[in-house]
């Protein structure tokens, strides 16, 4: 536990998940990812897409920052793989814009999916052209320097989440999920039975069956004491 | 009065305003309603639309919830009828995701056009494909529990503005106002001139008349002391 | 100096620099011009636009106005000049709808770019479909009053930056630069050569080369004490 | 409802709730007081006291005012009596100073007892020495001016609550609660028997009882799954 | 003007005030001074003190910093006097612990009467019981580094507003206020008869007169159209 | 890694480190005992002190609790000792009122020194009057429930850190800290050597000598390229 914030250090190998239950995440989305492993490993609602309507899935590559100091993200290219998800934290709270078109085009050249970034991201049209995805906390231009060391592939807190190396990654409009990488395949097989629960309730609910009647409410909420008038005048005097 | 707040009531029966008037709020648009009932009735401004481009109006159907908690949207669906938008505050101020794509397909099938939620909300890719439309306080996938009473259809504070059970409610790009069911005609009425009038307006503007002129600005200005130079430089001895 | 804040004044000339120049701008972004010119003059990451995609430069036609008071705009209008961006800073922090769709209609007709607004806008929806561009601090309804004098053409101090009149702004997705009149040819001859080696740098980070052997990083970092490691294990004794 | 938000009222004459009933509140304090009347009636936390460890309470009179615009403090001047508290709520967000020592020895000659304010205060150091009690959301120097109307004695929502004229209003270090005049008996009753429970209970557990033990935990702990276990490294397989 | 935001540079003589027109500014408090020269020149009210009851007035001794960078402060520590004000800015937005005891002891010995800091400042109890005074934007222990320069009396903006080496600097509860150096003796007339004249309506107040006399609104509010009524219920129909 | 988070789960019996380097703690600070573990483990600024001018530390009983649910912190007292600090983070973010003065008074019979929230709190007063110490997101009266099961002592990210059962936990005016437990004895260490060096360079400096020369600065600022003038006017060409 004690790596946590641990400055100066790149770890070269992580173990990975299985590609293809990583790629599966996407078809589940953010929330009910976050569902299917017991409402856990969801990272703060600051994070916000510079895209719309797209979803990203792949194995963290962290990295610990300086505040103000991109320069750990070069050392951190050379560690990605492709299917890798960028996921970077300040060790102090910080807007500035670290990471700008150059830097994705050099990821993307490896294979590298996208990027969730506590602190700021600039040259965000340029980004959207490119299809490089970004999650961030603010979209500001302020440029950074390259003074002073962080780490790659160590344990992060990132938007107030515990994300490992080789843990995975989901990312949409909602926001950024992170899973275990040893309870993925636990993950993706409630996710997938969550999903089928959802589209069979989906159906019902579009032909007008109530919730109350398909989750039988009705008993618990009168247990509780609701209580049904007709008019809004029976309860004032 | 003493009806804000209160818990554990269903009020089945309310009055809703003429259809054909709440249908011609969306012609005016949220800032031009705001202004012609006197400047009030708008919903802070952390409401956010989840889709870009798009006014709706209705009947508000009022939901009070306990912070994290959204069995109340289940109660509420079946109090919905066509043309309602369900207007949701929590007890206390709260950001998770009460509302998903299961809801709003619920709400759908009852012809309800919209959800206005000082709130989080969760599946917004989703929803924006559904084309349920939302205006809430966040984006955020955290899940919700079903174990406290809150209220149907009695009077709410959302947004820091008082609503009724059907009172009209208009969301637009620029946020939501509200307008009271008793006042909705006079309001529509002073839209439709004041709508007109800035229909002229607008003609004489893109004709390049100045505002100074159409609105005989220039002797106030100058009774309050407004002061021409031709240069900055005439300022600073 | 003591002009900043000053009130009741408009200043009817103010000196504008080349036209061509202040049009190259949009061809480099805010982040590159603020890098070349060292990293100063740019606005307050709370300036978001109403838009997406999309940049504009221009001269500063700058306006002070009083806290939810609108009416310095009109005198602005009549200050304005094809190629203008008006630059607007409230005396004291508000959020309130200062401008909407009539006033855009006005400077429209001027030839003005955009408005640069630290405090909020209405009418957004109007103003995307009129292809008036717009950055603010919020989009809000608010309606404001025509009572107190603040001035045109003073220097004002925006978003956090100093702005004179006349000064060159430009803004995009990332946000919005100043850049100071007397500075253009300069900082635009800057931005000419950090695109070239930005370009260069991209087709070879686009190639697979790595920052870390484009800047030669890797001395220096071993030179910080940066440790690589083959397994995260290695460091947990 | 519909007078929420109206301008340009004055009410004279406004009912006031018993006053030994309110004096009694201050004794149990905003969260008892919150409880005892089943968690409603909590202004948001934004408000915050000038002052430390004083509590006060009184009649409401209300005042609606306009962004930056102080001129119905002083009509609200004459409309109080001894035992009052001005509660003070502006038509848009605005944290300008409406309020200094002029009008706080104004009030303090007509007996009130404080402020409580959805905008700034100034002159904070004068009022904790002159004892005058002030809750508001900012502390800031900014000048108001006196142009636009309000009113004094309707309803205002004040911080995200419904505030009649005449209700009762406690403020303390944890903010501020409003009670409506029909309910104070029944809401101190309450009061009364809550306090006295929980001076038990603090015998109690200042004795070293636990709670799980006086309100009868265990069972339903073991029933939701409450598991516990020697050591963490049980958990880590 | 282009000075603004220029690094790398330290200017070792600067201009003061009359020092006995600076220490009366102390006599009139933040929000007098603000009124007194026509409202301008109020900081950021997010600007806040560490210490509770106290005023200190100073020349500004202007520090330009880079995020997360103090290196400044020790160049700007020879360049003070007896008397100076430290006033800090940081080029981009930052909450780091760029000030402790040890920089106060420094600064205390060269007879320093406090620091305005657009920052994060810690060792705060220390501070208190060393006398030194501090108005920041945070309480925040995140060390910073030395590796970039910044510029030392050059004109700043802290806080929303600019400032130049020399301009006179008052700080009290209320927030933090600045005074042309060439302004000094006009606003301080100013304040004088401001302060003689709110000592007689103080007066007039505290004996039970009211504003709406003594400031003879009541013409001008009917004018508006202010409207009395003695009961609520008589606007409800 | 995987227990970050977990739910349902009560762990009996943590390691504690050595009571008297606990307690050595207070002297050293927030501000140097974060720097003396290399700048790490800071929590985040949000959390502040409801009293002033006091240090505590002692060892962490993590808490972790579901959003407005403070059911867990009954079942966290049983596991309390003397000396121990409760660590509380909630599944996601919330401000509500999870903890007041029934609570303060069983852990304050166990011996519990103190509380660090990154939640609400409530009966502040009487907190203060209790001298039990408390740090907090927020002050807010706004009530919970007990119906969904959290854990204790676990790990838990609280306000952006990871803090394991038996951590150690310090808390000041400038915010809090966490020292891993293994850690504990070489970060003593460091800060009893550091708070020396920084008595003496507290004597050097308060006799006027100067952090330019103490650090040697001069020679690597005129590297860098600082450049010294005698006026402003000389930059200005």
């Amino acid at each position: 536990m004690s790596l946590v914030g641990k400055t100066g250090v790149v770890v070269r190998h992580i173990q990975r998940a299985d590609s293809a239950l990583i790629d599966e995440l996407t078809q589940y989305g953010v929330a009910t990812v976050h569902e299917s492993q017991g409402r856990k490993g969801l990272l703060a609602p600051h994070l916000r897409p510079i895209q719309q309507d797209c979803a990203i899935s792949g194995s963290a590559v962290t990295v610990l920052v300086a505040p103000g100091d991109n320069w750990m993200f070069h050392v951190a290219v050379e560690q990605c793989q492709p299917g890798d998800i960028l996921v970077v934290a300040p060790s102090s709270p910080c807007s500035d814009g670290y990471f700008g078109d150059l830097l994705a085009t050099s990821l993307q050249a490896r294979g590298v999916r996208g990027l969730v970034l506590d602190a700021g991201v600039r040259d965000t049209r340029t980004l959207r052209e490119m299809g490089f995805k970004v999650w961030s906390k603010a979209v500001y231009a302020q440029g950074t320097i390259k003074e002073t060391l962080g780490s790659v592939n160590i344990p992060v807190i990132c938007a107030g989440q515990l994300v490992n190396p080789g843990d995975v990654v989901l990312a949409d409009d909602d926001g950024v999920v992170v899973v275990r990488r040893q309870e993925l395949q636990t993950v993706v097989e409630a996710a997938r039975k969550r999903a089928d629960l959802e589209e069979a309730k989906r159906l019902r609910l579009a032909n007008g069956e109530l919730g109350l009647d398909i989750y039988a409410m009705r008993p618990r909420l009168a247990e509780k004491g609701l209580r049904y008038v007709d008019h809004l005048e029976q309860l004032e005097d």
